[in-house]
């Protein structure tokens, strides 16, 4: 990954299941189909070969392209089987050529991303009445048998030959570190002895015994496969209500390019390269807004509320993957709060699938936003509209600096947006987060009138710093520079502590214990360095450890 | 850190009051104060000086010790002031130069000693009847500053210049690592943006506004600070009921060694220096032994149940920092296992005080067993004792092998231990830890008429595996071989992962989050490249950053 990338080197996030090359996605009534049957000639970029449906983050854009099409085009889909096209083989994991060739900074963006995949579909099954059936018609290594995991119910092939296994430890000196052991410990809460037996056999567990050990629920010999899959699937998919027969169509996400700046419609993306920062203006829009679902339904992808936080999205991306020299966002919403906080208030009372689809798409966003290694700073300046969703996004940020001055109009405000309908990886709304210490003020500021000015905000205590007129540029610049000069990774490290106070779940063990721990292994020489276990792998050499415990 | 020191330069963590280089415990009545005065030539090696109160692990054995003292030898004690005798510094925090000249291994460790002394106060506030009040008599940054998030209360100096900071992330590109970043977070719970910016101010903050924002509780002109730290402590003391007039001296835990074998008493410690393992033997003594609180008293120190426990602590500091080549632990307990069951009942009915703290110390010796960086295997075999509070220590194992063989005598059993009085860091017992999914099953293991053979230990999902003699010798050394053929590194990442499955808690979240993001920035060349922050501190040089984020 080359620091800035060119336009045409960026990696691209938005595809269509016309255009994969991965997957197959095709539909039965209330069930669909979803076979990974990988390119191997397809890499998202030069010098591997995805071999044994190993995967790289081209093939996991599209998984994930494919389950945000399932919760929107797809309501009446019901169970959503995960199977492989290949002879013996569901899935190799991560492609180790691909790992063992990318910089650090892209093996961590990659696993983040393909974490957030993982917990997506989780986050569908929960949310979207569309269960997972992991179909494992061949072996299911590493981060294979991670995306089973993340699957409702896992069906294994008894072939003799077929397993699932987590040969990262013992064959590749790193962590099954996409969930793997956070989900065999936390969510199959496999026996503690066990977890350790199974991630250090190479080989992995077949037959009978995985289903003793709970790594999968039901095995089926070849001659019953297809059956017992139909099976499964058609249970699973009956015990869940019918959501909907028609769907809404996504489109794609294309900004306006124009030198360093991106424009997506809502949102603007403008690198300022020489302060390694972004600007990202969110515009609510004027005039009249979809307040009923019948309404919201006919805008479809263009709702505006959808659309915008789709944007954002891939903007997010955008600046994770493709500008890692950036370092700091200032994040500013303009435009007509008020219609911010109507639709809020309309999306919470709907019961309607694709506004409640909706909900979750922002959910996710918003979780994406606070999970992004970018410094993440709130300017609240005239004509600023951080109300409801928006006021969720400067709770996400790490300061807010709010205009304190009583000849600019600074107006920000409550909706039910931040009545818990947006929670945290953590569980909390981030009302709750940032006052975990003083919870009595959550109920303080959710009862404020609203839209309220910045001395208000400043009271309530939502204001980091709320500098006049005559400070705020000084102010402003100073925390900029600020930042610009501290080291990168000690800033990483911090907002992950800080970022998600409270509660843990297994969503934040994924990345505040497991992210951390796996980025350290991937810089040990014991993994990458010349005889480390990643780079040996495949090789004729083998590794050489330094052996001292740390 | 040499890998195999030689005896001379084997760090040494006995010590005494009368032998303190850094610290002072003085008494008055119940109150105790323990004063920081860093010799700066008292380095536990050569080549830094410990100025302005800086510390090193040999200041912090003494403050281990000193707090160790307290709950055993001073139970008339009630508060503890923590204050310094420095002039304007409390204390610097870890010492830079130690730091950036100890190699990687050896700062993990160093962090993760550090970090148990921490929440060993906590442990004495909760569980010892005595409270602490950091006296901050001048600033105190870093490491200064997390010592006194430790205590209950925090006085600081206002002399318009005594600050407590966090300089690490601006100045040093590391993290307030021994807890601070989680105890703003989660102790103190103060406002997430509050906790970034403070994070970031390099000079702190001071006076009012540190109370304000609850960084510390109050603050005192150094005109009243006499009166000041004598009315806290008073009403700190007030609060709390007497416990004893008299404590328990304890002795000095000196091994005899003889090449390779440390004899500790109770605890045998034998490195196999070719397959890189450890024996461990703890043997429970015959005859009769103390059950009730007189006997008890009456063996003080000496009370075998305390002994063989700090035995073993002692043991597991000799392997983590003096045996680094050292990964596998092989631990054996055997004697007269009918003698840990009777102390085990008798401990947690009595409410004795000195019982009391000998059942913490237990507890914490527990915890630190599996919060080390090695691989730990109990070995049922012939004889083998684990039962009650030892049999918590195999549930503590990674795995455990059960010889089941019906010509051998192979017995593990329940008692009172594994009913919930040694709760792990999750706050689980270690029976509910490993059953998370089967919870029934916690209450099947205690039910089981006790002792019980390895077929039945089998069943009951006590054996990771219970192989015959006739496969004994070879599963295990095949066991033994495979562990020893994996990456440290990824041992070490994974058994951090799966050791801790279930709840989180202050203290999970600052060995499994906090320090694996410390670990991993303490990697990185932006903190100790050569033109890293950690580095350059101090030097001429300023510190180049790789840029990108990660």
């Amino acid at each position: 990954m080359t620091a800035t990338a060119t336009l045409t080197d960026r990696i691209c996030f938005q595809t269509h299941p016309d255009r994969y090359k991965h997957w197959t996605l095709s539909f039965e009534g209330d069930i669909a189909t979803l076979a990974m049957n990988v390119d191997p000639d397809g890499g998202q970029r030069e010098g591997y070969e995805l071999k044994l449906n190993s995967y790289d983050l081209g093939v996991d854009i599209e998984l994930a392209d494919a389950i945000q099409r399932l919760r929107f085009e797809h309501p009446e889909v019901r169970c959503c089987v995960v199977t492989g096209n290949l002879d013996r083989v569901f899935c190799a994991g991560a492609n180790i050529v691909m790992l063992r060739t990318s910089p650090h900074g892209f093996k961590v963006n990659f696993c983040k991303y393909t974490n957030e995949t993982r917990l997506y579909i989780e986050d569908a099954s929960e949310n979207s009445g569309v269960q997972f059936l992991a179909a494992l018609n061949g072996t299911a290594s590493g981060g294979g048998y991670e995306l089973a995991l993340a699957c409702d119910k896992i069906l294994l092939v008894d072939d003799r030959n077929s397993a699932v296994s987590f040969p990262e430890v013992p064959l590749l000196g790193v962590l099954p570190g996409t969930g793997g052991l956070t989900r065999i410990a936390d969510k199959r809460k496999i026996r503690r002895d066990r977890t350790d037996a199974f991630s250090t056999i190479a080989e992995g567990i077949k037959g009978k015994r995985a289903v003793e050990w709970d790594l999968v629920d039901a095995i089926a010999p070849l001659s019953k496969w297809d059956a017992k899959v139909a099976e499964m699937s058609r249970a699973m998919a009956d015990a869940l209500p019918v959501r909907a027969s028609e769907g809404v169509a996504l489109d794609a996400i294309e900004p306006e390019v124009e030198g360093d700046v991106f424009r997506y419609g809502h949102i603007e993306l403008a690198m300022d390269r020489t302060q390694r920062l972004a600007n990202v203006t969110f515009t609510i829009p004027a005039g009249d807004v979809p307040l009923t679902d019948e309404a919201a339904l006919a805008a479809g992808a263009g709702w505006w509320y959808l659309r915008a936080f789709r944007e954002l999205d891939a903007a997010l991306l955008e600046l994770r993957l493709n500008e890692p020299e950036i370092g700091l966002v200032l994040l500013r919403v303009v435009g007509a709060g008020e219609n911010m906080v109507a639709t809020d208030d309309f999306v919470e009372t709907s019961k309607h699938w694709f506004v409640t689809e909706t909900r979750h798409q922002v959910k996710r966003v918003l979780k994406r936003f606070e999970n992004s290694a970018k410094s993440l700073y709130a300017i609240c300046d005239p004509g600023t509209a951080f109300r409801g969703a928006a006021l969720e996004l400067a709770l996400a940020c790490d300061r807010t600096y709010v205009l304190n001055d009583p000849d600019e109009e600074v107006l920000l405000g409550t909706s039910a947006a931040n009545r818990g309908m947006y929670r945290m990886a953590n569980g909390l709304s981030r009302l709750e987060t940032r006052f975990l210490g003083a919870p009595e003020r959550v109920q303080e500021v959710l009862s404020a009138a609203s839209p309220f000015d910045a001395e208000t905000a400043d009271e309530l205590g939502l204001a980091t710093l709320a500098p006049d007129s005559i400070d705020w540029e000084d102010e402003l610049r100073l925390a900029i520079e600020e930042r610009a000069s501290f080291s990168p990774d000690a800033l990483t490290g911090m907002e992950a502590n800080l970022r998600f106070a409270g509660p843990e779940t297994m969503e934040t063990k994924i990345f505040g214990r497991l992210s951390a721990w796996q980025n350290w292994i991937f810089q040990r020489p014991n993994a990458v360095g010349e005889r480390g276990a990643l780079t040996c792998y495949g090789t004729p050499q083998s590794p050489e450890f330094d052996i001292k415990r740390t």
